[in-house]
């Protein structure tokens, strides 16, 4: 797995490299403020993705939908949630690349067709869509967007299906991958798990409202009480005549695959994901982090924000104590990138700057979520020791990543992920750390317990996928190369 | 025609009731600066639409699209421009509704299908719109927007077609009503031009460029040379192996039906239209006023810039001076509207206030291009009496409106017009005039001379229709009522 | 005065070269719409002034104050208006040029100092203003600006006057140059015109409310009666106790110079300026023009629409026919500059475009008010020309322009001023026309009939200046020249 | 100091009531990217004002301004910067408060005056501003704002001094109360602390560039060295002729009271303050805190992030673990408040989210830092209950406060302090917390080892203040009042 021999060097880059999710969705059916509880819900998400913002909301059989590029609170004032009337509607964050930055790419995709309105919000990667694309444009289709729900739409409205539900049970059986939906129609609130449950999605109620989110840290902040998840391959259906569940897919189950890297890092600490919370999740995977690497240190401290739990795990594991070494700039946003864009070396600092007086002569135990490409990680090390630590050690809280996601995950290519490609010493060696010590696959399994350990996808540690991308594991199997 | 008895009363409103045209289109193939010559011409056309504007550029084989809600010197900026790299780009400006302001039915509209990518911009109203996407719908197709265009595309994108070209050729066989096209692929610019020839379409030259434009006031400022209209009929089709003129309309020619409201008050008076220059045309529609509505006065004012033409006319064929008894405010533009919004008496005088020391004791002659609702006329008269104009006589440079447009003008509907309900002398006394006097359809038609009478539409004068709408003249026929 | 030889070579600029205003101010006394009618009012005044635009209003013995970049109608909306209440404002609009466009230099001017609040806004150029600025330094004062208005408030604030009316009496004893001036007090409004009253001020009635304006356009539009112009050295008061005039240069009145150049050009068309309308002067110069310089000729043409009213006069008493040969394109903006900016050529035909059916073959009189470098007119000419013009007679309704202006013109320097440097025969030749005809000084004043003909300042043509500036005529004494 | 019996009722806000402060400010000079770092030094003082930023750099003896409201990152770009060029510049940043948010109050002030140019930037708030500017404005003096920065420079253009320093220290010597001030002049840069050293100011070295901070944290961000404090009664100036410490006070220097609260919240925990490191001064808080007020608990946590310190200084005393109970939504910001302002209790939610799973059935001891009305504590401790939290016991990491501030901080009035009208028990009652424990003022004391415990300010604590208001401690004193 690892190359022989090191022929490019390594490259030496200061900006960001945390992984970026897909998207995060939310939808309520039955309730007067629909379009501002939406707004809220969307708020709590907004970590999955701060690119684009839409709602749609149902207003009288009529779809009236609202996108815009940027935050959720930027993009929607009391003015635009005037403008969405209604007791159902649905909403969508999405993340922010280079790319395909568009508000044509923005979601949730509302369009007309034959059986009336429908919009369509979508978390994940098909690994077919190509292929369904090209079906579907040589029998005539056009594509105004290059984003998954717009084939999903496309599917549905075949003239086959007698009506939206089955449409959507229809699309959903042609589609392949990772897919949580949330759809809206003139007179229902569907939700959708793709049969290996990939993505997260959460049923909750408020009074007589029903509500889907991507994490349950959505219904705590507009009062909801969290119910169950959607299950892997279940539809959900909200309308006034009834409140239904299907399972298309059973009798063919797949394997479920439930995302580790959502508890690892994309979810927020205060969200039940699959089927338990979040922060005690890492809290025990600092603990396994201690037991498999122990070492004499003064403290530990944690990389704001992401590595505060597993930092807490396992300062109480190892009884060394928990100390604060960067303080974080919460006015960080993309408006500051501008003026000193040259000046990459500003970006570590600006962000997390450590706390001299506390690290000076110290040994420190660093603890973060991951590690990518390396070089944010090779750059804080230096800063710890500039900052006066006499012994940086760095401990992850999961295994190496060594693949990229198929299923909605943008990691960099497998050339740029530096375990892929290097030595545990290696790596080591080219952060400058006294030691390094990440998770291995069974001891990051060992921290989730509400369901069977294979019923969770660790394909970025293992490079074993549970579905193969329709025609291959190339580049172009990725869905970001679409964009 | 006339009603027998005024049951309501006439309604009393001081908005501008000026008809709004649908659209100008502009295109160019093969030129270094394609998408800024685009804007230019846009600029040009600026009068045909102030809504939205929209321009897609064909770059490296891929179509690029910058759509902004606005007029075009505020919609597009160096840096938008620079992003629509390329030697080839269409353009759009879409006039203002107060109905279905919104950027997904701004144009081009542009899209991904099984032949590659195109964009089209239309400028006219399909009278079988609502067929053709019933039609559309159940075979499974979505729509995005409410625009004519997306219905080409879609009848452009069905399998049967072997290439883009017979795709064109093959959507306009099934369209019906008013349509001049631009179309963009990967390879070529297209040119169409419907066969009843409602909307202009030319053709000009610019080095090795060629353009295309709803107006030729759109070279002029580029520098190009007008060659000629697209034929009613016409696909032209530029691309960098042929430049090519079809005819899929030979044989069932149907009736030549150019809109005369073009030159009546559309188009720009700089512009050749439908073979002639519209400056031209205006004043002989002045002259004809004359010889028909001669008075004793002491001067012809026009009403400002509408009426323009032809009281230069009108003044030179009566031998009456003239002069300029309204001063415009050149800064009336849609910020202004807000704070006022509840005096509507203000918006007359904004725009075009009298002159006293011209106008006192005087007996005027007021030349403007039509009446639709007579409330305007009806205001700017009183603001002249009160200026102090001892008689009031009014010229208008066209017949009496008495039916609304079918093929993309957006006048009232019919029991708005005020001619369609009330008599000559109900409209004299209504407005308050010491004459009026309109032109004949016969008279109107003896001032354009490139092309036969009968070659032009005048069914908003005559209420007879070239073309009826599928399904009938009822309100549904209206283009408008599907935004 | 002309040179002998030309050394330099004439340069050849394609931009606007119009002369600019210094402002236009307005204020309103005791109505409760005060700051939406001065809101109204500097729209009617938006030709004296596009850079920025203020209103200060008095609400309960407090001046509050807006201030803004821009156009009226883009800088001012129905909220910020509602931020401006009570019974009295002034407001003011300023013109732009490239150098010292900041917010800090719009006006008016509000303060707090020892006898309450107080705003000014002015217009017109001090000619001692360095002069007055120097010694109140000396004295301590701060500045925060560069405009004239500041110094009057320092002035003003000095602690030997007993009032702020006396503040008032005394700063303008102590200036020098052009001045009129609008004030607000906490519970006067207060209007000042320099003793050579060089810039307009009328006087207003709109039921009990009084108002002031540079020009009587302003009060057409809110519905005012025009009842006389602030004398020159007058001071009026309007106040809840008193309504009083004030003649402080009693005894020692200087000659009275109204600038001339605002009936020639910058004036609105229906405004009464220095007792008559401007409408009817600039058809007199028309006509002057035409006994001056006739010629045989088809058609005359304005260029629109500075030229329209004298063209108007030209046509009538030449019997020549008046036509319009150029097109105006309303949407000309500032928005539009940017992407063009390397295109000069473009920036003359976008805003007038030769109608070549009218001009092809025709010998045409063009009528413009004035030339001031001759390179916008050289282009104009050419244009002409292009479209098909046999014959190009220019014809400027003023004499030529050989000195800059030092009471609030911003003419160019000297040196670039095309008739300060060459004869009328190089002028000709320069421009390319057949013939040029200017007005004499005499036939200009010929048509003012208010005012003795020595009560008009006509030094920008004739050289000899009514007040030197203190320091002499240097570039110095140009106001801006300090911005 | 109590009041015997509780009258009116305790208000209920969900209301943020953390205390503002002033201000920061940062100065540099001899650096070829001065105003570029400036900004980034006010990015690092972000938290010390976030209403307004601005920066004025010196470029060939010419001062140049920018000033906007908002964020740092949000008011300046690299087109800004740009013009912004020079090799010494000072920058601002101002606290937000409903009242008189305006662009004329954001600093630096910049003005012309007898003896140049210079610009002001202050922290802190006189406690004689009203008298100065009372016997300025007597003297003839104009304000334009209602910042003390202008009364600062009123008192430097007295024309009794021969300089632009000497004008300098003539000011401070008439001045009262809280100022850490930068001026910039054409040439040098200068920073005074006043003689009590309310507020911080220290000296950094980068290369041959000399940088004044309100904060060293500002120092990190762009690689400055830090050297040491301004010390109280100091004026520094450097310029390219010398660099020069200055001392008028010396002889009359009044007693050092520095803010102890820039320790206990204000200032960022990675800057020296007072010589000494926030951050470990609030962990040696949370220790004190932990002897003084122990408990047996499960767990220890902090409120994010105010708390942070103090919570670990809290969980390492007493060897209870610390754990995380809140997440915080990085996203708040002012954008957000807007469409849910009528739900308040959305804003506690929305900011920090309990963690359920955590806190279920704990014992929590919560660390915060202070308590101002009670209002939002409240209703923090109510959501720790909701969570499932079995004991709630607060820990406050300074005294109570009991006294507004005379010297710059945005306290509530005495009347809306909870610790000045209530015993401890019915805080403890109100709070609905099974304990509460504050330290004392000599704990609080006991953690800052840098200078005697004398020459720190308590009187927020102590009610007793070092410099009486000129005029008494009535409302007036307070600075806000003028606003």
């Amino acid at each position: 797995m690892k190359k022989e021999f090191v022929k490019k060097p390594l490259k030496f880059d200061f900006n960001d490299d945390k992984p970026k999710d897909e998207c995060g969705i939310f939808g309520i059916f039955n309730h007067e403020q629909a379009s501002e509880l939406t707004y809220l819900g969307l708020f709590s998400l907004q970590h999955r993705g701060e690119e684009s913002a839409g709602i749609v909301s149902c207003h009288e059989e009529n779809l009236i939908e609202k996108k815009k590029m940027g935050l959720v609170g930027d993009a929607f004032d009391e003015e635009t949630l005037a403008q969405l009337p209604g007791k159902s509607a649905i909403g969508h964050v999405r993340y922010s690349t280079s790319g395909a930055t568009d508000i044509k790419n923005s979601q949730p995709i509302k369009v007309d067709y034959s059986r009336g309105q429908v919009a369509v919000a979508h978390n994940g990667n098909l690994t077919n869509a190509k292929y369904l694309r090209d079906e579907l444009e040589a029998h005539g289709s056009i594509f105004t967007s290059t984003v998954d729900s717009e084939i999903f739409i496309h599917l549905m409205a075949h003239p086959k299906y007698k009506n939206q539900i089955e449409g959507i049970v229809g699309a959903i059986k042609k589609a392949q991958g990772a897919y949580s939906l949330v759809v809206l129609t003139d007179d229902a609130l569907i939700g959708v798990r793709d049969p290996h449950g990939f993505k997260p999605l959460c049923i909750g109620k408020l009074g007589h409202a029903t509500v889907l989110a991507s994490e349950s840290c959505a219904l705590d902040l507009i009062g909801a009480k969290y119910v169950r998840d959607v299950k892997p391959g279940e539809v959900v259906i909200f309308s006034n005549k009834k409140c239904q569940s299907r399972f298309p897919f059973r009798g063919k189950q797949q394997l479920v695959s439930q995302c580790i890297f959502e508890h690892v890092y994309f979810s927020r600490p205060d969200s039940m994901i699959f089927g338990e919370n979040v922060a005690l999740v890492r809290e025990r995977l600092g603990a396994e982090l201690a037991k498999l690497h122990p070492v004499d240190a003064d403290m530990v401290i944690p990389v704001p924000d992401s590595g505060n739990f597993a930092a807490i795990g396992y300062a109480r594991e190892s009884g060394i104590p928990y100390r604060a070494g960067f303080t974080r700039n919460h006015y960080i946003g993309r408006t500051f990138i501008g003026p000193v864009k040259q000046k990459r070396g500003f970006r570590v600092r600006i962000k997390l700057n450590p706390v001299s007086e506390v690290l000076k002569g110290k040994r420190v135990v660093v603890v973060d979520d991951s590690i990518v490409r390396g070089n944010t990680a090779r750059c804080r090390v230096k800063a710890l020791r500039e900052a006066g630590a006499k012994e940086v050690h760095l401990r992850i809280s999961c295994p190496p990543h060594i693949s990229p996601c198929f299923y909605g995950i943008d990691f960099p290519d497998k050339e740029d992920l530096i375990a892929a490609n290097h030595s545990i010493a290696e790596i080591k060696k080219f952060l400058e750390v006294d030691s390094i010590g990440y998770l291995t696959i069974d001891s990051l399994l060992s921290t989730v317990t509400a369901h069977p350990k294979d019923h969770y996808c660790v394909s970025c540690f293992s490079d074993k996928h549970p579905l193969a991308p329709k025609g291959g594991f190339g580049k172009f199997a990725l869905g970001r190369n679409r964009r």
